[in-house]
């Protein structure tokens, strides 16, 4: 198969995560037979230092005319204490999703046998947990009008949602539930907020069209809680774009290091593959950061195109690392840590 | 001291965790020689099956004119998977809030040392856990405009802040950091939200009134990692109403069990005191409920009018009855289960 693929690295680690992916994925192209052609672009503070705008329109013409896109990460620490900052990263970030329209962000959430004592959370709440939050993206109050009034003393932001975005999401939900244990929980704040009653009666409606899937309907606060208490009652949720940022980072803990979840956020075109971990700028150009969760990303790229033997081979070889001890810092645990470049070269000369 | 409270059981488990409270805060009264009046009133389902409103006037005047207000817990399923329910329980929640002027919601999160290791999270990671969210109570996108669009098809609900509300919660949280370890965290999305961005603006210029106290802001994704992943870590910590519902119940978990995590809500003029977990409706009628997280609540409404030896009183009965196996059946772990009532009888008798 010939994959183009764009790389946009961004800011922080994203640039080091980013070229072990490569690595491993050049070496999955070289022994599968596969041609990758990787177009680089720029993002993020990078991308406004170098021509004042986080998501360039060149940018978006080279994500747009890919197979898909590999994406680092994008923040910097220099912005987040500036409100008054009128160009921030993160816009990037979010004009592309929605540029993209990447609606539907799958986030799994699973533990590796050898790191499971590695967890906050005790080996039996959290052994064979296998979940996936498929947030929304495009929408919510991500995206609805926001600004100030009173002379700046009030600020707003609008919560929306139509019942189109929201079918659009849920019916990806139900078509990986029937794939799975046949189990969705739609998540949503359905006491409170008009949008999420608006959900909650989508989802209700659909359900007549799966039969076969069992569907519950959850509280926010409650998921929170539950979500580490007991992770293994939970298969594919659903759920809007603000609670599913705070959940999927929430249940990267269950993995024992944010460094571990790799995600995929795909549209009616594109498809885009990212670790979830942000930019961690503390550890950027030390070649010290977890690459592990933008490996895993390129995984999930590989498997979205049926190329499940290659998904299957990074999974197998990054159990691998990890069994054996290759691992960066966070894992180290006082044992040997491993830079982020050897840990990429060990995973690609042993694939 | 003389004490006018109201005593809202509210639905569920609410009126069997308050009975419990009422009779240890009896025992209390009679051992230091106070004189306290309870006036109970209707609220949530309850409230609407009598009256069809689940906050009425004359709760309200009930409320207004008490000392304090002692409250059990609210809401029904009959109404949670029924979005076009025109009344519901929760609203008499938020009006109540609203209407006493609760703005500031204090849920302090710690550890009982017989309990830890019935915690999901490990020893070591919770051990020494002594935090407090400060949920802003009557604002944000809990009280915003909401409604529907296009022929209902599109729902919208909105966040605003203002300056003087984001100040006032603020102050608490300055003041609460002076009394304790002098570190304070804000917690928002200002990567995203424009209220948010108007929270640490105005925390970031009450910094120099409290130049002791060290601030610090993060985003709420990570603080839902990093809350479970060091509880430690935090102090005080402020936050919007949505995200704090969130977040405590989130930190309820690191205690080991929701039935025991109290908390106060306060305002210019009025105090309320309730547990943080729902009515749990599955458990009502069946004399089964954890009522110690009501029980604290009642010791934190000793501890605001400056009784504080009458607050030690109930934490350290309670600890005993703990540490004695005197407890409900989510906390008896196999050993013997007593019921709510028992346990209440129990912590009055042995105070
Ligand atoms: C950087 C930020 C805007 C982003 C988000 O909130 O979506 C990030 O937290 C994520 O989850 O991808
Ligand atoms: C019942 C519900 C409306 C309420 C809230 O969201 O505030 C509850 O979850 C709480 O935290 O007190």
């Amino acid at each position: 198969m010939k994959l183009n693929i764009a790389l946009l690295a961004g800011d922080g680690i994203g640039p080091e995560v980013i070229d072990q992916a490569v690595k491993v994925s050049n070496a999955i192209a070289a022994k599968f037979n596969h041609e990758i052609n990787w177009t680089p672009a720029l993002t993020g503070a990078a991308a406004i230092d170098a021509v004042g705008e986080p998501y360039p329109d060149e940018t978006h013409e080279i994500c747009a005319n890919a197979d898909a896109v590999l994406f680092g990460a994008i923040g910097h620490p220099r912005f987040d204490n500036d409100p008054s900052a009128k160009v921030r990263p993160e816009q990037g970030l979010l004009k592309m999703r929605k540029k993209l329209g990447l609606f539907a962000n799958v986030r799994p959430t699973f533990t590796f046998p050898s790191l499971i004592d590695k967890s906050p959370l005790k080996r039996e709440r959290i052994e064979g947990t296998d979940l996936i939050i498929l947030r929304e993206l495009t929408g919510g109050v991500y995206f609805g009008v926001r600004g100030r009034k009173d002379n700046g003393n009030t600020a707003f932001d609008t919560m929306t949602y139509s019942r189109a975005e929201i079918q659009r999401l849920a019916k990806k939900g139900f078509e990986m539930a029937m794939k799975r244990s046949k189990k969705l929980c739609c998540v949503d704040k359905a006491n409170v907020l008009e949008a999420s009653r608006l959900w909650r009666e989508t989802v209700q409606a659909m359900e007549k069209d799966y039969p076969e899937v069992e569907v519950s309907y959850e509280f926010v606060d409650a998921v929170a809680m539950r979500l580490v208490q007991w992770p293994k009652a939970y298969d594919v949720m659903i759920t809007a774009n603000l609670f599913g940022d705070i959940l999927t980072d929430e249940a990267s803990v269950i993995s024992g290091s944010m460094g571990l979840m790799p995600s995929s956020s795909l549209g009616e075109k594109t498809k885009l593959y990212e670790p979830i971990h942000g930019s961690y700028p503390q550890a950027a150009g030390k070649d010290i950061a977890n690459p592990l969760a933008t490996v895993l990303s390129a995984a999930m790229l590989f498997e979205d195109f049926n190329l499940t033997e290659e998904a299957e081979a990074i999974r197998s070889i990054v159990n691998k690392s990890l069994a054996e001890g290759i691992v960066t810092e966070d894992l180290a645990d006082g044992g040997k840590a491993y830079k982020t470049s050897e840990v990429g070269d060990w995973l690609a000369q042993n694939l």
